[in-house]
Order: C-alpha cells, then sequence, then structure tokens
C-alpha cells in the first residue's frame, strides 16, 4: 500500500463530498467497510446510486420527492389547508414537522437570496410561490426562514411579494437563538415558536 | 415529508454503517448531497460499489488490493526483503509505510485473535504465514500489532509459531502509549519506535 489501489484511493477521495468528513476520517471509513461491513458498503452505493437518481422535486412545494406530488400536498386533507409555511431547507420542513403542531402546506425554497451566488428568485422558485398566492387558496403565509442575515432577507423579500395578495404574513415567534440554524433547533422550542409567531 | 420519501429513508439508513455516523448526522448528510452536490453522491455511490466489488487481497500478504499480489508484494526489490512486519490492518500498515523508514515486506493479519469472536489462526491467515517462515526466505519478523491486550496476545501466539523457524522476532520499541491504537499515532513515534525496536 505505498501506492493505494486506485480503486480504494478513489473511494476515499469521494467520500470527501460527505459534511464533516476529511482526509484522515474518509480513510478510516474506507478501510473500515472494506474490512468489516462489505455488504454494508455495497447497500450504502446502491442507496446513493438510486437516491441520487431516483427522487426529484415535488411541483408543487418544491421538497424532495419520488411522486410530482409529495406526501402532503397529496394529502386531502393537507391540500385544502389555507396557511403555507415557507421553509429554506427540506431538514428544516422536516423539524417543523416532526413538533407534530402544523397541519398546513409547505413551500420548500432549498437556499436562500444570495446574488453574489447567483441565487435570485428565480432558483428558490419564487414564481411558483407567486401563482399559488395568485389563486387565492392561501390566507396565511408563515415565513419560517432562518434567523439569519440570509434568512431575514429573504423573509423580507417573500414578504413584499405577499403584499400584492390577500393574504396574512407572520413570521415565527422570537425566540429562536439569533444567528442559529433552524435545523438543529430542539422541537419544543420550535413548537412555541410556532404557536407564538407574529404578524409580519 | 411527514414520512420521508422512500428512496431518502433508506439512504438514510444506509448511511449509519460509516463509522461515527448516527442517525441525525446520516440525515444530514443525505439532505446536503441531494441539496447541493448530487453529481458528488452519484460518484460515491459508483466508488462503493466499485470498491466494495473490486477490491479483494494479495494473495501473498492480505493487504487490499486489486490484483491477485499488491504493489508491494509485486516490487522485486522488496520481495527479496528478508524482513517482514506483521500488522493488524491495512491502516496500520499504511501508518508505518508512511514513515518511510521500513523497506521490507508485511504481512497484514486484519484482525487479532478473539476466540469469542470466531477469529482464530485461521481467520488471520497464519497457514499462510507459516507458509512463508518455512521457505526460509525470512531472517527477522517485526511484529507491529497494537500495544492493546487483543494484540499482544496475537504478538506472543505468532512468536511462538516463528520459534519453529530460524528468523529473529522483534517488537515494536516501548514508546507506544500502551492501550492507544496503532493507526491514529503519529509518523514521527512511530518511525522511532520501529528503529528501536527490541528482540522478543
Ligand atoms: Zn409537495
Ligand atoms: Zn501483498
Amino acid at each position: 500500500m505505498a501506492k493505494l489501489p486506485p480503486l480504494l484511493q478513489q473511494l476515499i477521495d469521494a467520500l470527501r463530498v460527505l459534511p464533516g468528513v476529511g482526509p484522515k476520517s474518509a480513510q478510516r471509513m474506507a478501510l473500515q467497510l472494506l474490512e468489516r461491513n462489505r455488504s454494508g458498503g455495497a447497500r450504502l452505493g446502491a442507496a446513493l446510486t438510486a437516491a441520487m437518481n431516483g427522487i426529484g422535486q415535488c411541483q408543487q412545494c418544491r421538497t424532495f420527492s419520488e411522486q410530482a406530488l409529495c406526501a402532503i400536498c397529496s394529502d386531502p386533507r393537507r391540500a385544502e389547508a389555507e396557511t403555507l409555511c415557507i421553509v429554506g431547507s427540506a431538514a428544516d420542513q422536516l423539524a417543523i414537522e416532526q413538533t407534530g403542531q402544523f397541519q398546513g402546506r409547505y413551500f420548500v425554497l432549498m437556499g436562500y437570496l444570495s446574488p453574489l451566488d447567483g441565487i435570485g428568485p428565480e432558483q428558490l422558485g419564487l414564481d411558483l410561490l407567486a401563482k399559488q398566492l395568485a389563486s387565492g387558496s392561501i390566507s396565511e403565509v408563515i415565513l419560517a426562514t432562518n434567523p439569519t442575515v440570509e434568512g431575514e432577507a429573504t423573509a423580507f423579500y417573500i414578504a413584499e411579494l405577499c403584499q400584492q395578495y390577500q393574504c396574512t404574513v407572520t413570521r415565527l415567534a422570537q425566540g429562536l437563538p439569533v444567528g442559529g440554524e433552524l435545523e438543529y433547533i430542539d422541537g419544543s422550542t420550535l413548537a412555541h415558536a410556532l404557536s407564538g409567531r407574529k404578524r409580519f
């Protein structure tokens, strides 16, 4: 192993795409899989291939989905809800869903406005959002973006967009730690922030 | 995402085979790949599949190899070396190789004796080792096993095996932290331990 076998070196390099995995832990992961769990490693390979190719986005709310409409958008009780919760990512949606306190619909931005990175209203699907607002079926928009600079800026932009339509715009209650990331906040704090939401 | 899309749930579950990855970080990894780096995720999937299926073990030293003989065993200068270094894992071999202080051959146990786990001499390839010792081409065996209970027990077992043949048995010098794992020791400590090895 003066020079590693090419397939092993490629695996170590490829593992670096995982968040928080540096060269040393990538090497450790690759060798451990080869030594102790080849079937698990092969299963992970197949799962990655299937997921990266097979998971698209819901045509209505943009969350990850294998079908044209996700489970929530195709649930008739929720599809009729007049409250739309706007979140920055699927992880944030999942965090709110896990509080069990919200029965409405979602819109998942999959990012925040960031002109320097080329992320504008189009990349966040705000034209799709405008169409849904224009349909008149939504009476309240909850802006559940991260309490960060990008999250706030995006929330202001969407709040202005909502002004053209007859809908109330609210934000999650303060109580979220400033500068924190929604995805990592515990469920009960999040549930309180949700029930105490304020008019924007 | 009340219930996650099946392919996403399968990916999160499959990621748990990686050492140190719990449910929360598996979810974070899966969502980040889908959101930000699908091509990297697909590349990792292909690399895992290729590595798990394509990497075998060297017929002579048992290290990971795509060919019948690994790069070291097929290097004529090293194949003639009379010093054989016995290590517990490919990661340990790599750590010694990276000191640049050793020019001999290796034998990689891929584990330590552990009767309760069904790991005996056969599982560690000690019959293959005995054949190499019997050929008379090895004058020194360096026992570079971990300074742990299992590593010591395995070293004693192999030292006894070596008694039947005319070869010197040495161990890495003390200096290794007791109870530590060879794989995580810095290169210069390891280089010192190697040059200061003592007769067993
Ligand atoms: Zn949807
Ligand atoms: Zn070899």
